[in-house]
C-alpha cells in the first residue's frame, strides 16, 4: 500500500466577508477534495503548535514527521538543495536575488527588473568566486528561476548566525550582514559576506552582460541580495526510518529541498513551475506513474499561498479549483484498495492579510480501512468535526505510516 | 484589534444530580455568554493537562502561556507581589493569616475572629522585624484583607523549599517550618521561619491592639501562620513577548500577582472585591475604559469558584448570572470589528466535591474573522463539540494573540 500526499501551500483561509463570512475552500467547488473527506477519515492539524503561524520550511520538516524546534538550522540550505546543489555539512547557504543598486549601493529594483536572459550567465561568472581574504572559503552560486539564486559559503569555521544583506525592500542601502551571536564564527562569517557583496559587485558591474542590460533600457542586475542563512540539519533520513522509498513532486525549489535534505528524491515535472500558471494535470500524473518506484509521495502546489499572500481571492479559488483537478486525476487513476489519498496545506494563509497565521489546517485521508466519519466536504470548518479532532504536523506521518502498516510499534 | 479575555474562576463544573444531572452552566440562562458561543469559534481546554487539577496560580500562569512545570515555584510570591509588595528575586514570601493561639501555641482561630479593625497596625509593628540571629533578613509583613497578610523574607541564601507553620486547622499546634530539601539554603531558611513565629508571636501578644481586643471580648492576633512559600519566577514579560500592553481586572490579590509578574497592569476597581458581592458591571465597566490603552485585559471573577468550594449551587448560579451581566456590557460597549471576546474558566471546580478537579474547562472566542462553528451555547458539553476542538491552557495566549496578529511566525 501507498501514500500520496498533497499539500495546497496556504490552501486554509481565514473566513472572509466578501464570502459571507466563508473560506475559499469553503464556496469553492471541490467535488474531488470533497469526496476524500466524504469517503475519508478527517481532522484539523496544526502543523507547528496552535497559534503559531509556520514558515514553509518549518511546516514542511513538521509534517514529514520532525521536531522543527530541534533541527531547524535557517531557510538557506533547503532552497540550495532544492536548486540541485548539494550541501555539505558545515556549508553555510543563503537564498540570493539579482538586484540593480547605485553606486551608494542604495537597492532600486530588488529583483533587477525580474532579470531573465543573462542571469545564468552572470552566476557562472561569481561561481567559484575568490575572496582574497579568505583564500579558503569557496562561493558556489546558481542561477534558478528569474532573479533568484542559491548562494553556498563552503569552508571551515562558517556559521548561519548572520544577519540578511538583503534589506527586504527598496530605496534602502544593501545592509551589512552582522554576527547574531557571540561566536567568532559568526563574526568571520559577517566578513565573509560583506566582502563577498562587495566583490560580486565589482564584478556584476563590469561583465558586458549589464552593458548590454544597459544598452537595450534594462535594470542592471549588478548586486547580489542575500537572506535567510542556513545549514542542512543532520537527520535520520525518512526513508530510513519507515525503510520506505520517498518522492517529491513540486515546482518550487524549497520543498525540493526539505524533502531531499529528509532522504527523499525529487524529479523535475515539465510545466510544474511554482507559481499560478503550474500545470497540476502534469504533477498529478507524474505522481501517478512515480507510484509503483514509491511508497510515499508528496504533492505540493504552490500557488494557492502566493494567491494570499497577494491578497488576490480570484486566484486563490482558481488555485483551489487547480488542486481540486489534481486529486481528481488521482482519485481516478490510483487503486482504491492500494492508495491512500491525503490532504492539507503545511499552514493556513489569510487572503485578507497576507500572511501565515497560526489557524489549524483541514487535513483528509482516503484508503482502504480508515475510520470513515460522518465529514461531507474538505474545509477549515467541516474537517474539525471529523474523527481525527485536532492533531500535530507531527503527527501526519506516523498517522500515515500506520495506515500503509509502515509504523513500528513501541514496546511489546 | 484587541482581546478582552473573562475568566470564570471554577466556573466549569461536573453535572449536578440536583440540576437532573447538568451543569450550572447548562442549566444557567446566560444570553450572552451563548452569544459569543453562538458568533464564535468554540472548544474545550486542559489548562495543565487532562485529568489534572490546577492549581489557581499555576491555572493562571499557563493560560498566559507560560509553562508551569518549567517556572512555577510556589504561590506566596504571587500574592505578595497582588498586595502591592515589591518581590525581588531570591526574597522568599509567605501567605500568612493573623491568628489566636494559647501558651503551648495551640492555634483557637486561625483567622483571629476574622480581625479587620487593627490589623494594619499590628502588621506594621511586625513590618521590619528584626531577626536577631539573623541580622542579614530583613521582613516585610503586610496586611491585605480582612486577617491576611503577605510576609517576605529578603536576604541572602534563602530558599522556598520550607513547610507551611500553618497546620491549616484550629486545635492544631504552630508546625515547625522544615526544610524541604536537603539545601544548607533550605535547612537556613525554616531556622530563620522558626524564629520569626517565636518572635512575632512575642511582639503580637504584647501590642496594645491586643489588650484592647481582649478587653472588647474579642480574640486576640497574637500570632502569624504562614503557608505557600514562594519565589517569583523570572520569566520573559508577556508584553516583551508579543509587544502588547496588557492589564488584569480582578479583585483578588492572587490573579493580580500573577499577571504582574509576567509583565500585566493591575488596577483597582471600586467595588470589585473577590467575592460574591464583587461589582461585575464595575469591573466591565473598566474594561472597556481602558480598552484603548492596552491590547489585552483579563477580566477575572472569583465568585464562581468560591461558591463550588462552598458547595453553594446557589451561589454558583447567582455569580454565573454575574459573569453573564458582565460578558452583556461588554458586547454592547465594545466594536465588533475591532474587540476579540474570550471566555473561559481556569479550572473546572465541582460543587458536589467542593474541589478543583481536572476536567477540562469551555472556551469561546469571539472576534473578527474566527472560524465559528456550529456551536449554540456555552457549557462544558456545548463547547466540546466545537472547532476548537480540545486545546492546551499555554495554546490560549498563542491563539489569540495569532487572531489579533500579534503572533511570531516560526521559520521563514
Amino acid at each position: 500500500m501507498r501514500v500520496i500526499l498533497i499539500i495546497g501551500d496556504g490552501m486554509a483561509d481565514r473566513p472572509i466577508k466578501e464570502l459571507g463570512g466563508k473560506t475559499p475552500l469553503q464556496v469553492t467547488s471541490t467535488p474531488s477534495m470533497d469526496e476524500v473527506a466524504r469517503t475519508g477519515v478527517n481532522g484539523v492539524m496544526d502543523s507547528i503548535a496552535p497559534g503559531i503561524p509556520p514558515g514553509s520550511d518549518t511546516a514542511h520538516l513538521t509534517i514529514l514527521g520532525y521536531d522543527p524546534y530541534k533541527i531547524y538550522e535557517g531557510r538557506g540550505a533547503f532552497e540550495a538543495l532544492g536548486a540541485g546543489l548539494k550541501v555539505k555539512p558545515g556549508d553555510v547557504a543563503f537564498r540570493g536575488n539579482f538586484a540593480t543598486v547605485d553606486d551608494s549601493l542604495t537597492v532600486l529594483d530588488r529583483r533587477a527588473g525580474r532579470i531573465r536572459e543573462g542571469a545564468e550567465e552572470l552566476a557562472e561568472a561569481l561561481n567559484g568566486l575568490k575572496l582574497d581574504p579568505f583564500p579558503e572559503v569557496q562561493v558556489i552560486l546558481k542561477n534558478t528561476v528569474e532573479h533568484r539564486c542559491a548562494v553556498i559559503f563552503r569552508g571551515p569555521h562558517l556559521s548561519r548566525m548572520v544577519s540578511d544583506t538583503d534589506p527586504h525592500e527598496s530605496d534602502h542601502k544593501i545592509n551589512e550582514a552582522k554576527p547574531l551571536d557571540d561566536s567568532s564564527e559568526a563574526l568571520r562569517t559577517s566578513s565573509i559576506v560583506n566582502f563577498f557583496t562587495r566583490n560580486s559587485r565589482m564584478i556584476l558591474e563590469k561583465h558586458p552582460m549589464n552593458a548590454e542590460r544597459r544598452s537595450k533600457g534594462l535594470l542592471p542586475a549588478n548586486a547580489i541580495l542575500l537572506r535567510g542563512a542556513g545549514v542542512i540539519p543532520e537527520v535520520r533520513p525518512i526513508t530510513d526510518i519507515y525503510g520506505i522509498k520517498a518522492l517529491v513532486v513540486a515546482g518550487g525549489a524549497l520543498y525540493k529541498g526539505v524533502c531531499n535534505s529528509v532522504g527523499m528524491d525529487s524529479i523535475n515535472v515539465p510545466g510544474a513551475t511554482g507559481n499560478y500558471a503550474t500545470d497540476s494535470e502534469a504533477k498529478a500524473k507524474s505522481a501517478v506513474e512515480n507510484l509503483p518506484k514509491y511508497d510515499f509521495i508528496l504533492v505540493h502546489i504552490k500557488g494557492t499561498d502566493s494567491a494570499s499572500h497577494d491578497s488576490d481571492l480570484g486566484k486563490k479559488i482558481m488555485m483551489i479549483e487547480k488542486v481540486d483537478k489534481l486529486v481528481g486525476h488521482l482519485l481516478k487513476n490510483t487503486d482504491p484498495d492500494e492508495v491512500f489519498i491525503a490532504i492539507t496545506s503545511d499552514h493556513t494563509t489569510s487572503t485578507d492579510s497576507g500572511e501565515h497565521t497560526g489557524d489549524p489546517v483541514p487535513v483528509s485521508i482516503k484508503g482502504p480501512n480508515v475510520r470513515v466519519d460522518s465529514v461531507q466536504s474538505y474545509s477549515e470548518t467541516d474537517c474539525a468535526q471529523g474523527g481525527l479532532g485536532r492533531i500535530r504536523g507531527s503527527d501526519l506521518m506516523p498517522i500515515l505510516m500506520d495506515l500503509v502498516g509502515k509504523s513500528i510499534m513501541f514496546g511489546e
